[in-house]
């Protein structure tokens, strides 16, 4: 027996018990007449003291000899501290020493294995197994664990049954780019990995399955942006004989559960908001909403004067930055250099100080006067002391200008606390998505969600204005999870992949499964999928997912712990049947 | 909203109730004056009444038009039924229908949706989206959630973290073949897909992790035996600070936990067996103990007369088959040719009757007299009525057939009763296993599992005779689970590697990631994986796995629903930097 108490069990009431530990030597102070060694393990850390009185020379000498994070296990007696620390739970009590057996030496560590550690991002990623023992990673992955469990019980205790689907799947090159994985015994073929389990739970709908969830992973072979991961794991799931007011209820109770059982939060019903009016109001489909700052739309109080630039504007919008009227010159100058940056791309910013006497002062005063002013305050609902920023000319880029201002700005007032938790549903979203690019139309949600009844002849003469009823679950200013009422009649989704310029051919070669399923009593059926790893970092307080995964790639989609992707032997190519096609 | 109660839902206390019911159209009785209908969802059937007094004609109309699996929605009044079911939860009711709506129409189906279908099992996973709504298929998959959520309470009840590990990681051409992955942003190189997470729950150890566990899928590309999956899923487990003593305790634990809550079976003590008795006494390292007929050895009891057969055998055992003295020459004949097919490959048998009246009639009687029969009787534990067979030859090859036998008995007796479960631990596993073909040792679990202490050095002089702290959990005869304590030290794994017959540049690039971890403060370790596929069988009181699977593939690792693996497009070869390397 290794142990008979964890290093983060032990309390006052314990003194006097024998009792043995086993953990890494988190730190050592050799004060000459006594040792103390700080023990920890995954529960805690406990003091250990040797000293001259009560203590074998020889016993000393070792403990003198432990190295950080040598693993140790050891024996001896609870007794009281003399200086107690209360910031631990353990801090009352120390083990006086008897024995010590050494279980396994270690190297210094390439970084302090402490809360703040001194070890750059790619250090600690090449050495995880030593960043896992650190409090934040180590307390992450618990915590994600814990989250995990909450969701499961939640589901299945609402009678939803998790079932595993499979992971090598076909290949459909819809959408986003599939990893594939060669056959060997069916010679030239693939499988592929799942961007995500869609038509399996689809056909669990026909099969009278029901309720469905599975926690699972799902792959996209994409250029990896900033924290984008190239497998990830989502909550899945479907219910058959539902309407969407049935399944926001369904997971409006899930996250109110976790939100209650794992950060102790009560909120009530959940906002809602179409997707028109969070572009109108927030210039975003996933807006946050723990602070207000709702974009103004000034056209009509704009341009009845001589200033060329909002008369020729499709959209002039402004928001109000509360206390925003006290920022310097320079202060100004850097956020008007901000919005022009290229990533947010604004051409110039407008902005007017609402002083705390009433007055207005403005960079455009030379077209407006104080009347005109007053409008805009009082509709972007400045208060005296506030700034008025205002943006124009096309009015979806305008409004994603604003929207990232309006992030930008609210980071630096600090109104978007991690411990606050605002969810928001925006429903009713677009069914199909203009590609500007090539003209044409592609499926916002995916091909397999139904547009909003009476609305499939939109598709025909305005393909753009036809809603879905598609559903995004926002919390604190990301998407956490989305879904749709899905088509189940076989001649409306093969209108469908039509309009998404399927030909007929490759409808059925790469759908054909499924459109038969649904000739045979599909049932009306819809559902939601949740970015585990996301919902996991915003409940934890935490915008980077990367750190509540054990073992992350980075962005070139490498493990560089392991190094993987790495060559394989051309023995396992030659029985696949592959020759790399690689330029020397 | 589709339903107010589900078709398993409605009884006898909510006659009068006005209900709405969604689901599929099992079957439709017309008795011209009276249609019933039976509607069926995934919690029962509910029987639903039109008749020509209470409905009207054109209700009465729409329900002769509905087809077997056509999907509808009804509402009416719950009532009394006149000829009550007793067989079925909702037998006391039915619903007189006052609204049809049909929600989808359904071909006929190809096989029948019932719990005895008449579809042959090609076609039933052609359509397995329809087998999924028969009863027993259904039930499988309720029941395998229930097991995976069940093994989730037990151990995260006893502190253990559930970690995601990669699914995209490095291939090692040691064990089985893995499917690979190629890396699109990693030309020419390629991840493999796990056929465990062996290597990473190591290193969460390392890591501090202490108690980790996961439900997991693992992929092997093996030639497919019969009821084996290329993907299937492990209940994988791992801890820190333990001696075997403390993983058999903890998975005993979590294994009766199962067998209580999902089966309502206590059992007290697992029994333990090592693997060398296990052989001696069943000729199979995963033994069923639910029944007796042990190996006798009778060597001792044999060699001493003028039968060549057994003076030359390395082996000569038998053993007792209760009743077997009443079977008739045809039988016996028919017994023998048993054992000398091929998949057995017995070169003759031996055999004994021992008759009520105490006397034996062997088919050696011309060599040995009754006394002789009577030792064999006493070492069998053969009873008056009972048959004693014999087998001799090589040893290990004996035994083998012994157990085939053995098993092949026990299962035309009945003594393997799938609702009694007898759990067994085999314990003291050789290290290493000798491959016939090529004279090598290769690891007998895999090559992290560490030799019992003190006989590091015997891997020099006997290999074979290095037991291993290894560990299989077998219940009924089949091998749910195994482990091992593994190697924590550096320079332990590196002489391993090296008996194993790595090169140390072989060793280092496969798993230098994991060597160079054992440098820095590796706890002591071991842990356990188990096969959920197979322990949901077994619990369900079936043998073949792929009826608790829900999108199973065949034996060419097809899966003929969705007819995938495939061929993949000439662009997407591209990306890859991929060519086929197949004959026209």
């Amino acid at each position: 027996m290794y142990r008979s108490h964890t290093c983060g069990e032990l309390r006052e009431s314990d003194i006097n018990t024998k009792v043995t530990l086993s953990g890494w030597v988190q730190k050592t102070r050799d004060k000459g007449f006594v040792v103390w060694v700080d023990l920890r393990d995954r529960y805690g850390i406990t003091q250990l003291v040797f000293d001259e009185d009560r203590t074998s020379s020889k016993l000393l000498e070792q403990a003198r000899s432990l190295g950080r994070e040598y693993v140790v296990q050891v024996t001896g007696e609870v007794i009281e501290r003399t200086s107690k620390n209360p910031n631990i739970p353990t801090g009352g009590i120390e083990v006086l020493v008897e024995e010590v057996i050494l279980l396994n030496k270690s190297k210094t560590p390439p970084f302090t294995i402490e809360n703040e550690t001194d070890g750059g991002e790619d250090l600690r990623m090449k050495y995880r197994y030593l960043d896992i023992r650190r409090n934040p990673v180590k307390n992450n992955l618990i915590f994600r664990s814990k989250v995990s469990m909450e969701v499961r019980k939640y589901l299945s205790d609402h009678s939803f049954v998790e079932v595993e689907t499979p992971y090598l799947i076909k290949s459909t090159p819809e959408g986003a780019r599939d990893f594939v994985v060669p056959s060997r015994m069916n010679e030239g073929q693939f499988y592929a990995l799942p961007q995500s389990p869609q038509t399996f739970k689809q056909l669990l709908m026909v099969g009278g399955m029901d309720k469905y969830f599975q926690i699972v992973k799902c792959f996209r072979d994409e250029d990896l942006r900033a924290d984008r991961q190239p497998e990830f794991t989502q909550i899945d799931c479907e219910m058959a004989f539902v309407e969407q007011e049935d399944i926001l209820d369904t997971f409006e109770g899930l996250t109110k559960h976790l939100l209650k059982e794992i950060k102790g939060v009560e909120i009530s019903a959940f906002p809602r908001i179409t997707y028109d009016d969070a572009m109108r109001i927030y210039g975003n489909d996933k807006p946050d909403i723990r602070f207000g700052m709702e974009f103004g739309e000034l056209n009509a109080v704009t341009q009845h004067k001589d200033f060329g630039v909002f008369n020729s504007a499709e959209l002039v919008v402004g928001i109000a930055v509360p206390g925003g009227a006290s920022y310097t010159r320079k202060e100004l100058d850097a956020l008007v250099n901000w919005v022009k940056r290229p990533q947010v791309g604004a051409k110039g910013m407008v902005y007017v100080k609402y002083n705390e006497d009433g007055s207005f002062k403005s960079t455009v005063d030379k077209f407006y006067d104080q009347e005109d002013l007053a409008k805009w305050a009082e509709i972007t609902e400045a208060k005296p002391g506030d700034l008025i920023c205002v943006l124009s000319g096309d009015a979806n880029k305008t409004r994603t200008q604003l929207s990232a201002l309006r992030m930008e700005l609210a980071e630096r007032l600090g109104l978007r606390n991690p411990n606050e938790f605002a969810p928001l549903w925006v429903i009713d979203f677009p069914l199909l998505e203009l590609d500007e690019e090539t003209g044409n139309y592609h499926a916002m949600h995916h091909p397999f969600t139904s547009p909003k009844p009476g609305q499939l002849e939109l598709l025909e003469t305005d393909p753009g204005a036809v809603r879905a009823n598609a559903y995004d679950l926002v919390l604190n200013g990301n998407e956490i999870g989305g879904g749709s009422i899905r088509i189940h009649d076989r001649e409306v989704q093969s209108t469908m992949f039509k309009h998404l310029g399927f030909t007929p051919e490759e409808a059925q070669a790469q759908f054909g499964f499924l459109m038969d399923a649904f000739q045979y009593g599909a049932p009306p059926h819809g559902g939601i999928a949740f970015g585990l790893d996301r919902l996991v970092s915003i409940l934890g307080g935490q915008e980077t997912i990367r750190d509540f995964i054990a073992f992350p790639k980075n962005n070139s989609g490498r493990d560089v712990m392991i190094d993987a992707p790495a060559a394989i032997d051309q023995e396992q190519l030659n029985e696949l049947k592959l020759k790399l096609d690689i330029e020397a």
